[in-house]
């Protein structure tokens, strides 16, 4: 299995010591045609990926480092053909222009290159956007909504874990005309491991467990970056677009749950109506599986894929979502990303 | 501690072997003046308490039998004059009449005497009330709402887990003229022990662990109570109430969060409006904590109080409620009432 | 990748509504040679698969059908080359010989070819074997301990999960002359998917969950398999061969931890002595990770691989094995062994 | 409830932000006669106890001050008559002899006191003792095997939460000679609020969660403590008591289960035997609760009972002990011990 074909694609994650690294690289492991070849970290010393995670001992492909290496940007492109960026988003603006130069495709886990208007980008946050030219060349890189912008690209900003559930369930519903685009709440709640790996008093076992909380209500950074898919996906109304987000923090470690309402657009709409609407917007798309009854936070876990049911009760729609945070949230959207650049099947390997 | 000094109220449990009937039972062993004399189950066997709940060894009141009694409806009355109905709503309708008629007072912790109009009550429980008369005289439990109504009652009923954070919450913001009484949107998350001691497939810890989902989505129980609480509250909007309860199973034990969303009722509404609201209805009243942050489920947790937190979002109100469900959801409230009915401190032994 | 190219091999899998059986259809559907071909229920309805586990929708190979078919032998035997038997140990003894009689190789995830004297199964399980023929020809499927057995064989005793991270610990320790055989005692916890899918009491979150309990102390059904494998492996102190099992459920969903104490053989040992023994045992086996630290049962999860750590303190041996009761404890061996018996790569697809 | 009686006796928390001095003050809370009327912490900046644990709102005595104050020893004892210290070690030993020079009596939850052997305390905690005096007139609090010594006592050291569980399920079993004295295996598992509230890496949800794992195998430093009680209370063997102690981390937030293994000390030992040795150890004793089946940690949780339970398996005793860490382990002990050092009723308030 880890022989090194000559049809296989040599990639690099930048970034592969926190849970969206860990959860790449698994699938990294064991895709047919990407192999991991470059683990690049900015930490003053080599990290041992098997003391890191113990649970990749004996599972790493044979011709890879064991320690993760520098992020010196000429020995990745002398040995990759894209790189995953798992890396905090001031870092991501740094490196990406300069693997970009030199050849290397990008596709970027932090927020850096998501919000298209440098200045929303800086009020979401807190710092300025350095590097605008890369900004403006970057794509978005939600497939099932957006994927004709990806043909070409070079540098794909893998869209944040809620928005890629919020967007792909909202979206078809305002471009159909079935809802008011100033009128969606979404009721979020995520794993633990959406927070990162860094411990935090809040996280800990003791807390977090057994526990459940509202956090960032109003001011979290992913709703503009849903208002942004939405004004996209219905371009007509993208005056109109507002989004009430409301996350919370699951006592589990992976997985997210968005129960969404919305006024319908028109009376008389039935269940029927914004079933239909979803099942035609995802036909060609199998990572979003639209469903008769609402999905649970397991149906989606360690698969690439969104579940999604919408029904109306009681005058409005309520629409519930399933996603993993780090796969089709993150890790495996990024694959899928990364095969579309690399033009192989853009579902090989993604769970 | 459990010598049956003289001034110790004799009271009995009627149906011991559930989650509210052990939290009951917990909190009435260090209760300073109720004093469990009675057990009472429908079981065709006497159940041994120490070997349901092994926690209970060593802490049963002395003078208490080590089993179960038959529900002796003349026996209860002869040893308790007050009892605690921990049964299934069916099962309440049929003793609470038989207790109240021997002069025992009733709390009772089922649904049974929740809804006031027996149509909304066979409309959401599925079968007919078969005690009219009980309904009529039975007094809503909530005493920070509608204390004024327990003076003298015989019978109460015990609100829902649910329907107590949700009408603490919003009655006032209505009652007030602060909110719409038409938008109330309740996200709401409990605790498994909220479903009960029955096992199911859904509530294994393979099932409900590392889970989340939700469920009766628009036809839960529970949105006619918090209706019913609400027109009684604001009863000049009464014909305008009309909530959306949007009910989920979390992967915990215990603990119940509410979060709300309501449309203001005027313009130029501000966060400092809606907390002085809050305040200002729960002055007197130390089970409701008005905070300034959004509280999390442990911070109610094994404690009688409700933590409530209300703010603007984007134009909304935004409230956020901290409740356990078996405690100020279920057998802590239920202490309080009976406290209230007995005439001792309404605080007593409730947590 | 689901199309049918020429290269793979249809395999069934019977009994595929169980913990194991979904977690081998996962597997299977990314096997690069295996292929589910047909899933078989004793249920007297069909089930429709993403009705059981809607977190297989989308991921089902093409042809496959999409609701369970009834256990018939022939209409197996003309689709498949291979079942994978997911059914209680009765039932296992009812199909597997039919399946052997029509040319079908057959791994047995149940017990009821895993003991080889009819007798110890009986005293162990609470009922005679019903095959005993199919008993005597059985291959016992733990292939870095007997590998060099599987060749040739069609029947696989796919080994219990508790007594495969034993054996692969202790064999070495005994066959190495370093451990008393009659000394180990073996403290192990397992997650609750252990006790398979059936909603039972002590199963329930508000139970299990935040709970730890022992049970089973001394009586415990892989009691006798782990002394099995022991004598196999040490075969000249077979008769001293005594193993005290201490078996506890642990609050999770998967993943076993046994932490297992052994008086030495001799005078002198040192840890280095215990390591390099186990080392070298498992230097040609990728699946069995010695380790110089203690393993967590997190290192082990998702993956095929049995993580083990041993040294000396204060005078006896210590040694710690983690492994994922449904993985190699289960489904990932069930895919070794089914890879062995098609003389394909052991390791393809078994993580 | 809170009223100030004059029959209470006020005391101090010093160290009240971490576990210990939270499940202390909730106890206090509605401890009949002891009153907190001091809350010392050594941080530099006051700390809201209600910011610190929202779940204190409301519950805290009248007369308390809000926030922490300084650990000002005259403060203290112009107010208290007794101190619990919840701080390092070292603190302990620093603050101890002050309390105690100003009459102030003293419970310590740090190890400071627990080793009678200054050396034996330095090798487990790697610094010097730096109050021998102290040392030498603590009495180690463990009412059920040592209450005799306490009477007359100013300094109790607490003990450890697991030391607690394996003594009171070991000592009997030697001093009445039914067990070999240096066998004793002590496989422990305790819940991660026994780590304390500091967040660090191993500990959040996302590691702990859904994880187990050995941690301290052989070099614990409740191993020490657990045979300075064994040979205090079997003294005629003191020479030869050996113990092994194999601590490891549950997944839960609270609650130790202990399953210990012993070589009998005679031919022909019966489960009768154990048990009745250990029920006429503890006939007087309530907290202890001796079983006929193994329980469970969720037995005594939130109560300050430890359950045991042994027997006779495979010629070895095998006994399992439950018991809460934080209740029994610590702050019901704490409150036990204090109790007795103020001639009130032992148990009041413990649970």
């Amino acid at each position: 299995m880890p022989e090194t074909a000559p049809s296989q694609i040599p990639v690099a994650v930048v970034g592969p010591t926190g849970y969206t690294g860990l959860e790449l690289i698994e699938l990294l492991c064991r895709h047919p045609r990407l192999r991991p070849a470059y683990l690049a970290s900015a930490r003053a010393e080599p990290a041992r990926m098997t003391r890191e995670f113990p649970r990749l001992a004996g599972r790493l492909p044979a011709g890879l480092a064991p320690d993760t290496e520098p992020i010196n940007h000429d020995a990745i492109a002398g040995r990759c053909r894209l790189a995953f960026l798992c890396l905090p988003h001031e870092a991501a603006m740094e490196h990406a222009p300069q693997l970009l130069r030199r050849g290397v495709k990008v596709v970027d886990l932090s927020a850096a290159y998501r919000l298209k208007d440098p200045a929303v980008y800086a009020a979401a946050y807190g710092h300025a956007h350095t590097d605008p030219a890369g900004l403006a060349r970057a794509v978005y890189g939600l497939p099932e909504l957006f994927g004709q912008r990806l043909s070409g690209a070079a540098l794909v900003a893998n869209p944040g874990c809620y928005p890629t559930a919020a967007a792909l369930t909202i979206a078809p519903l305002l471009r159909d005309g079935l809802a008011e685009p100033s009128s969606p709440i979404v009721y979020a709640a995520s794993g633990v491991s959406g927070a990162g790996r860094e411990p935090k008093p809040h996280l800990t076992l003791a807390e977090a467990g057994e526990n459940f909380s509202a956090y960032g209500i109003g001011v979290h950074r992913h709703q503009p970056e849903i208002e942004q898919s939405l004004r996209w996906a219905a371009p007509d109304q993208a005056a109109a677009v507002r989004v009430l987000f409301l996350p919370h923090l699951l006592p589990i470690e992976r997985g997210i749950l968005e129960t969404i309402v919305l006024e319908p657009a028109r009376a008389g709409l039935t269940t029927a109506d914004v079933t239909d609407t979803l099942r035609r917007a995802y036909a060609g798309h199998p990572l979003v599986v639209v469903r008769d009854e609402a999905p649970a936070v397991r149906d989606a876990q360690r698969t690439a894929r969104v579940h999604v049911n919408a029904r109306l009760v009681g005058g409005r729609i309520v629409a519930v979502a399933a996603i993993d945070n780090l796969a089709k949230g993150a890790a495996a959207q990024a694959v899928q990303n990364a095969n579309i650049l690399m033009g192989i099947d853009p579902l090989a390997g993604v769970e």
